[in-house]
């Protein structure tokens, strides 16, 4: 092997969020197995997707073929483009009825004449297996561990742990600042005692935050945005963008990270792919077996 | 007057809460006064104390007669140290029914006997004129302007928003980590667009967090906590803290904030008494004013 001057050997070392997450889906099959032997519960994953949005419809086909693969009930509800708001809140209100449901995903975008805080609101917080319902980001908000915690944020978590042991008292600065990612990615790791800071469009000088930092969470939808010199040496960088971009090989898929030159730098990173993305889907069969779990735990002691 | 070199002279401009609450209230009389003469409906806040606390029991009077000052209507409900979790689930369920009742609040602590969580859970979140329940705390939390805001950080908010106009792209540190004051005035000021760091015990270096600070907001109940090194020169620093101390000329109340060195350097400082306790009563007022206001949209046309 020729080592030159001009490329920097990766000091890096890398979280395997692929082979991190089929063990935890490895986990999830004997859980759901043990259910349906104990009590005759299988857990089940309603999945409702509206309009046809091409990508969507992939994510949808992914989720029911993983949620099957490990011994899961799917159900699959299609809506037209056309559908209005009663017409989704209906196919809610059913599945929030039906005790053969334990997790409700609502596949976002959905269609501009309906909106998603509405629908999202309207599900069952117990059944909110995607942690958006307004009652389970107050729980998560006020430090409680007694909500649903939304899939991608707790696959970043579930990660940090695994490599960095307890975060308490850890300086955190995460890049973007969704519902969907970056703020639940704040309240998880102020609940693990970190120190957290979120950064957004107004945050004066982004760099500086991060090279301040022991973890670094990139959700900002933006190739190669964090270099370098963002990153103290040692620290732990988690991306959790996937961007399509095009090269001269063809398309690719990046995160947000300049993965070459930062893994330089980092102690420890994840990949894209092959990193979180794999997390999120594992996160939302573990809380769909959890909800399947407390539907178990409410049950009355004779038919539990 | 003498000067010496041994007295700094304060730079810092104080922000008189005092005042600014005066006005508030003023403005809230009107505003109630309006609403009788419009719809007949007299705003009215019902407070909730169970046992014997004397501290708890002055707050109670006081809130009462500010809201009765006000011309809105006031319903106390006394419950003594014993009642159960059922006895106070049970008045919280007639105030929630009780059209006349537009705001609810349980003076806490509560005896032990009696979880904090479930009872404020247990109100009509459109009622929750403390801005506790978990379903505000998530709408806050994901920045939505449709919910009630806890009274305190509120008050810090509007101070701030006064005296230093938009706040987009400003560091804000907060010092102290509660669900009461922190954590709600961490996604107050993100929801203004400020880069927010929110600090607590296991935090590396509060100092030094705060020494990065354009906004400083304490609230940690420990007096004299920060000192005149904690401050970057100029900077504006809002005191939560009411602690009682005793001195050689007697006892006093004084904030977490070391006023007399802080002052020298910052730009603007709340004092301790006369900063943010006065707001937080005003903004209880107001908060319940908006519920009422709230319940008339609510009301059949004809009626409203």
């Amino acid at each position: 092997m020729l080592l030159t001057n001009h490329a920097p050997s990766p000091t890096a070392q890398l979280i395997d969020g692929k082979a991190f997450a089929a063990g935890l889906v490895a986990e999830i099959a004997v859980d759901v197995a043990a259910m349906v032997a104990a009590h005759g519960i299988r857990p089940g994953l309603a999945v409702v997707l509206v309009g046809d949005d091409p990508a969507s419809a992939i994510y949808v086909r992914s989720k029911i073929r993983k949620t099957e693969a490990a011994g899961m009930a799917s159900f699959a509800h299609r809506l037209p483009a056309s559908a209005s708001r009663q017409d989704v809140l209906a196919v809610i209100d059913a599945l929030n009825r039906d005790p053969a449901v334990h997790g409700i995903l609502v596949q976002l975008p959905l269609p501009p004449q309906i909106d998603a805080t509405t629908v999202l609101d309207a599900i069952d917080p117990s059944k909110d297996v995607d942690g958006f319902h307004i009652v389970n980001a107050g729980k998560l908000a006020n430090g409680r561990t007694d909500g649903m915690v939304p899939c991608t944020p707790l696959g970043c978590l579930m990660l940090l742990k695994a490599e960095l042991g307890s975060l308490a008292g850890l300086h955190a600065v995460i890049i973007g600042c969704s519902n969907i990612v970056g703020k639940p990615m704040a309240r998880l790791l102020l609940r693990e005692k970190c120190t957290v800071v979120l950064t957004h469009q107004k945050t004066q000088d982004v760099a500086a935050e991060a090279r301040r930092a022991d973890i670094v969470v990139v959700a900002a939808g933006r190739p190669g945005l964090v270099r370098r010199d963002w990153i103290k040496p040692g620290a732990t960088v988690i991306d959790v963008g996937i961007n399509r971009i095009q090269t001269a090989d063809g398309p690719k898929i990046v995160g947000d990270v300049a993965f070459d030159e930062v893994s330089a730098v980092a102690g420890r990173i994840t990949p894209v792919p092959g990193g979180i993305g794999p997390m999120t889907i594992a996160c939302l069969l573990r809380n769909t077996v959890e909800a399947a779990r407390e539907h178990i735990g409410r049950m009355p002691r004779s038919a539990a």
